[in-house]
């Protein structure tokens, strides 16, 4: 608890607000020991090692709550019309064939190569949606948990935080198998799928419980995996109305709409337990259920597919926290993200300034959903996502002479660099007071 | 014509499309005197001159067609919540109160840090629609044309191109004075604009006709200028149905639409010549009408302003041209904003893959908006926008080695760059064989 290092820039910011001339004293462990303005600091003594950022501005990590890292290899691959019209499912079709050429070394590599761009664009934590699993026909590979280890050695190599939220798969649909390209998502049962997440946090690895979707595990199935996470506090995240035809094929099997099956089968018992990453197809009750709970946006991605936009400002009406992921991970960049989330509400209602209120920001807000609240999601709440005493200190140091940043006057800045600057002026990265990117 | 400089690049755009081993000769004027692969071109010697900007992706100079530079000084200032309901009309507010505060010194000094972040985004022409021209009063500066000659300097002091779409603005609406706020952007006759008009050009100032809105011209002014760009080919831009209580107060006018008027008025008549800028809430009429002509989307500002979504993919189908601003430069990123023409239509049409067809890729398509289309709609069609014998060499090189882009196949390389680079991988800007940025 004695601070080894202090942090100094003239913008940072501190429990959740931008201030002028930032300090961070940090220990050895990588924790904030205190934080706030150099002047409200001063009778403090500086620690033994200063490090001085100057004309920039200190952003916690970036929390990027929803990434399918292999996704990345195809960037800029899926943009050529096909014979047939083009939407979500048959962008599915391209992933698919990405994801069945990949061998552990393949997973290692692609995973590596997109933590590393993350990292560089300031996230510190993502929350890896994993299902690759088995070997491309749905047999073991010699060590079962080879891909998933794959995915942790790529995160240590890299210096960014994970957490593992395992996905668990089962059928094609409604009493319908796998598809040959989806078996080596699946693990047979819920038993197995367990074991092996008992197997990973055994070994430490920071997990979370993952059904992929209501198409892709049918009720018994969630009701176990729920059970799980529930008693053991573990992240639940699943798929959810991204596509309306998740919608119809749950109403035909289930007569309720995905949320409502969620509840049912206990997702949503455990108060912010649970997040649902896209419910873009969503009613009013849908919502209400999801009051406590997380979704998670992915603007760029449901931009990209062709899902919808999420419904933000209506879910933050409903006391619904909001979180953010770059999914697809063609754009690696939570500061467009934010402002997707934004931006889109207003394309969506016409209107203006959609999430901010008169006691939060509109910077603060949208900073918010890339930091703390998708450390919430990520079973991370009061450890990342805020620069704060007793906070890990990760932070994405942006460069306040760009262009985009050089004439905002200080009082707009933390809304200029949300609504108008990207991770590309990200200049420095921090991991538990540790200078990673520089 | 002789060359004195070969630019090379391991990609560059030669004749729309992507080529590896770019080569570029260009002569001391800055026009192309050759361009195509280094193999293709061995036979020819280079010039005394060589520059190779090696991993990198040569861009022709992205062409903005739409831009009002003074906003760029409200960046992250309007995004607080207001007493009332926020929307296009409360912004305005408050832009009208930045415009309301600048002397000619402030224009230029304003208008000065925006071409210079536009330079640097790889922008080398600027569309500058320009509304500011009296004093706060109305009454005339001793040099009656101080702001727009103000403009030109900028632009000229900072070596960006500059075709000044220079605004004609003469109500409030309907039968109704201008507001006090204004009362400086209004000559008060077509006839005192046209002499501005007239001066500018003789001073040799490349200008537009731009007529603001058929709110803010009533029908015989528009004829008017219609008539003037006409004979004198110049470019004739004018925002159109951004806002639907723009329609709704045309329909009550002119018992049509304002493209409908403005057909009627003769805007439309010299194919080519008509930009219509935002033309949102439009309808297959309206679309069918611009057969020909230009729409300038300006998504980042139509999302920001809750205006809605141009219906990109409609356009296309009619044979209308697509072309792109940064319009009130909170963001001043054309990859940013030709990848949300082609995201906004997905997100509205629920599909994928909306601009591109079996002959133009993906890439290509949103690059032409951000280049040949914006300049055929500024007038500098054959001259700008494109990287081929007998263009000006003015170019956006973008670092291939950032992590955005290293790791994309060369195949996906040009879709890669627009679907998920933004202006910050610009490295270095050439204007007409001049290295400006680097």
């Amino acid at each position: 608890m004695i601070a080894s290092r202090s942090f100094l820039a003239d913008h940072g910011v501190v429990d959740g607000r931008l201030v002028a001339r930032a300090r961070y004293d940090v220990d050895d462990a990588g924790d904030i020991v205190a934080a706030g303005t150099a002047a409200s600091l001063q009778a403090v003594p500086l620690a033994p090692l200063v490090r001085d950022f100057g004309r920039a501005v200190v952003l916690p990590g970036l929390v990027d709550a929803h990434s399918h890292a292999f996704q990345r290899s195809i960037r800029g691959a899926t943009h050529q019309p096909g014979s047939d019209d083009d939407d979500f499912w048959s962008w599915r079709t391209a992933m698919y064939e990405a994801a069945g050429a990949l061998d552990p070394d393949g997973v290692y590599a692609r995973t590596r190569e997109c933590f590393a761009e993350m990292l560089h664009a300031g996230i510190t934590c993502v929350g890896e949606f994993h299902y690759l699993h088995h070997r491309v026909d749905g047999s073991r590979y010699d060590e079962p948990d080879a891909l998933s280890l794959a995915v942790v050695e790529a995160a240590s190599s890299v210096g960014i935080r994970l957490v593992l939220l395992e996905c668990y798969y089962e059928r094609a649909g409604a009493g319908a198998a796998p598809l040959p390209e989806q078996r080596r998502f699946c693990d047979g049962s819920v038993a197995d799928y367990l074991a092996r997440i008992e197997r990973l946090r055994e070994r430490g690895v920071t997990v979370g419980i993952a059904p992929h979707s209501v198409r892709a595990v049918p009720a018994n199935s969630l009701r176990a995996l729920a059970r799980y996470a529930n008693e053991h506090a573990l992240p639940l995240h699943a798929h959810v109305s991204e596509q309306p035809r998740e919608n119809e094929q749950c109403a035909m099997e289930h007569g309720c709409s995905p949320l409502q099956l969620l509840q049912r089968c206990g997702a949503l018992e455990r108060s912010g337990g649970f997040t649902a990453v896209h419910a873009i197809h969503v009613d009013p009750a849908d919502r209400a259920l999801l009051a406590g709970h997380t979704v998670c946006a992915c603007p760029t991605t449901e931009a990209d597919l062709g899902d919808g936009i999420v419904p933000a400002s209506d879910y933050v009406a409903d006391g619904v926290a909001l979180a953010l992921g770059s999914d697809s991970n063609t754009v690696i960049d939570l500061l467009q993200e934010a402002r997707w989330l934004e931006l889109g509400d207003r394309w969506r209602t016409r209107r203006r300034i959609r999430l901010a209120s008169s006691t939060v920001g509109q910077g603060e807000r949208l900073l918010r959903a890339a930091t703390r609240d998708g450390a919430a999601a990520l079973g991370r709440a009061g450890v990342l996502g805020e620069l704060a005493v007793g906070r890990k200190f990760d932070a994405a140091i942006l460069d306040r002479t760009h262009p985009v940043l050089r004439d905002v006057p200080d009082a707009f800045l933390l809304d200029a660099t949300m609504l108008a600057a990207t991770a590309a002026l990200v200049v420095h990265v921090v991991v538990a007071g540790q200078e990673l990117v520089s």
